[in-house]
């Protein structure tokens, strides 16, 4: 090794780092540790899932200086706190690192200057190419239908969701429409439905308990769902309109058992490919007016998508599709995308169950097991997240996992308990085997 | 000259197109066109602005083919409409094709997974690189402070122009606050405020008419103005709330003549730079707890930024500034990037207001002329959009124009007359040579 450099050994894992670049990034993580936690004890609900902590210093850095990704140490991190409140994936940075330059794209000054992408297209602002790619990539996993669908990018799903409200509610709707969705339900969709106290759409809570009177209403339907990995269909025995949010239907997460084609599909390459700062998501939309609506919603509210993300996204999904389709421009030495995803997720959730198996402290679902008709593995889903049960007299969840400088999010954000937590499974690896560590500390310490 | 190569005589420009490109293109172009005539006929109203017509064709191809920008043939031109409805800043691409490599942004795969740009700012979701190069440009130009300012980026300004609305007009508000602006204001406002009906902010169109009776408000100050490019200040004798949209507020459109330091201001990178398809606007905000609402706006509308915008954005930014700092490092054979914009805007106003001129069937405002701090020169001000009246007995300009196959924006959407129309000044060069060609048609055929 050479002297510029210094190894740090991590579990089975050998970081090189330039030595400078250690010290000023441990300086930076430790700095950016005091000022986050103080703005988290400070804010505390208000900001629920984005303030931030280290996955920021890891993350900035990794954008200045990518052959530092990762770069934090273990006797470091052992002080601080663990935030997997927010689903952050940065879990995929590892493998998107050791592709190369497989999904480099460049751009030049000149490109992408425009306003339009593809005026003879409904939604104008969408690149054909990542158009193209997106049907490529459901066309190799067989996840969802695209023929006889419309297409719509959006500045991530969560763009794309008050699109679709937008789309279902009429303006001239005496009344609010009711939007519900049952417990628990992504923490997002609330504050989305009722920020600016929408005359369109009303947020109403849980689809189990919902009394629908004959009233009109959109069920949103999460699956798997956000934050506890089951499978999800309607639940309100009627005839209101239905949103199928699949950000997590993805062969990585859960078995591809059927092709999905539900009316209004919502994908996010944030959840498929890890890009979060991407910003870009996808609907798949049969009825041509609600696509229309849709694209004229991200016309008032954005003019558009931002083409730069449109263009990156396709590549990386482009590429994904190549390592099934064309393993030899892709990479025959590699694992494909999916797989890899797949293995580490199941490594991450089994390092996770013998965790919490190994003392009384918490509870985790369990999945029912389904054939993948993609990869032909028998396997439970593995979500994102954890929904994590304190078991016992610990009624405050989030609040005990705090103790411990674990962040998370408490159930109460998602319409349930505070008896529970979610807890993000796709952050740095460090993070995520830290995290394991102080469960295996809280287990051994009888509380 | 080549067998693989025709050459294209405009003007004083030679084009060289390869000879199936071209071809191909004028097919592309002809096909687009006829759909989108239809498309425009049959949804009228309803897409105000967005819908397209051949500038699409060439940036599409554009974004292909880098070399065959501007590649529309003027005969075929001849036959077409021109689309100068919306401000499509397309009059940059020529100026940034010249630069070459100066501007060319790299991304590998596993640069900006995560959510997070800065867990330090206040704006979490910005990155650093693109809040140092707003700073330096403001620096550089003049035209704002930025010392005691945060800077919130957006999803273009039209993102952020939402989320001051959101971060002024408080959740418990009893009922929806009034937003104004001097008529003739910029037609996306209304829309902007009202489309999903809020209960906490309401558009009350003409600050001139206002009657405020002590109600709480809030008033866009556009300068200079979309449409009509004047200068502006409040107008509402009040102590409402202000918002300065200074999208405009740069060298090659006005004279720099004050250094702005208002309490909230609004730029863009699309009528700065001319990247309209990066979507990315950046707010200088005062009050932390305004920027802080703002961020959590976008927290919630669409969890943040795309980071590949904000990091193509800042390196173009910072580029203008080597322009006029650094000028070893840009290119000192080339132009400023202001210097261009402004000979290039002096020498199409000169062609406009000479073919106005030269008729009876059109007038233009006339502006002030002002000494500019940054460059010295002086000049009236001369706007991304012409803001036409039809003289006589011509009520509906945008019509009058429409039938001469030039699409524009009709006053009303702009709470003005329907003698007026909104052009754009700033589309490809072929176009708006077009533009002045059918004037002097119309000029010459007396009406």
């Amino acid at each position: 090794m050479g002297n510029s450099k210094t190894s740090l050994k991590m579990k089975d894992k050998v970081l090189y780092l330039p030595a400078v670049s250690l010290k000023h990034l441990l300086a930076v993580s430790v700095a950016l540790n005091v000022a986050l936690v103080l703005k988290l004890l400070h804010d505390g609900d208000e900001m629920v899932g984005w303030f931030t902590a280290e996955e920021t210093a890891a993350g900035a850095s990794a954008s200045a200086h990518p052959e530092t990704t990762s770069a934090v140490s273990s006797s470091s991190l052992q002080q601080e706190y663990i935030n997997l409140d927010h689903g952050d994936p940065t879990m995929y940075e590892s493998y998107w690192k050791q592709m190369g330059e497989k999904t480099t794209v460049v751009f030049t000054g000149w490109q992408s200057i425009s306003y339009f992408s593809d005026g003879g297209n409904l939604c104008w602002f969408m690149e054909p190419d990542f158009a193209n790619a997106v049907k490529r990539l459901h066309n190799v996993v067989g996840n969802a239908a695209t023929e006889k669908y419309h297409i719509v990018v959006g500045t991530g799903s969560t763009q794309l969701y008050q699109a679709v409200l937008y789309a279902l509610c009429p303006p001239d709707t005496p009344e609010p429409i009711s939007v519900v969705s049952a417990a628990p339900f992504y923490s997002h969709y609330p504050m989305a439905t009722d920020c600016v106290k929408s005359g369109l759409h009303k947020w109403e809570g849980d689809a189990s308990t919902f009394n629908k009177n004959s009233k009109p209403y959109v069920e949103l339907v999460t699956s798997p769902n956000n934050p506890d990995g089951s499978t999800r269909q309607a639940v309100v025995n009627g005839s209101g309109l239905l949103v199928h949010d699949l950000a997590y239907y993805w062969p990585q997460y859960a078995p591809i058992t059927y092709r999905a084609e539900n009316d209004i599909m919502l994908f996010t390459v944030s959840k498929c490919t890890g890009h979060a700062g991407t910003r870009i998501g996808w609907a798949l939309v049969k009825d041509e007016k609600v696509a229309k609506r849709m694209t004229k919603f991200m016309e008032i509210v954005s003019i558009g998508v931002s083409k730069e993300s449109q263009i990156r996204a396709a590549k990386i999904m482009n590429a994904i599709s190549d390592g099934y389709e064309d393993k030899e421009k892709y990479n025959n030495n590699k694992l494909p995308f999916f797989k890899y995803g797949y293995e580490e997720l199941g490594r991450r959730w089994g390092k996770l169950r013998a965790a919490v198996n190994n003392g009384k402290v918490f509870s985790l679902p369990n999945f029912p097991i389904g054939k993948c008709n993609f990869s032909g593995h028998e396997f439970e889903t593995q979500p994102a997240f954890a929904w994590m049960k304190c078991e016992g007299e610990i009624n405050d969840c989030e609040g005990f996992l705090r103790k411990h400088k674990i962040l998370s999010r408490g159930g109460k954000h998602f319409g349930s308990s505070s008896k529970y937590a979610r807890v993000s499974v796709i952050s740095h690896e460090e993070h995520f085997d830290e995290f394991i560590h102080r469960m295996d500390v809280i287990n051994s310490s009888g509380m």
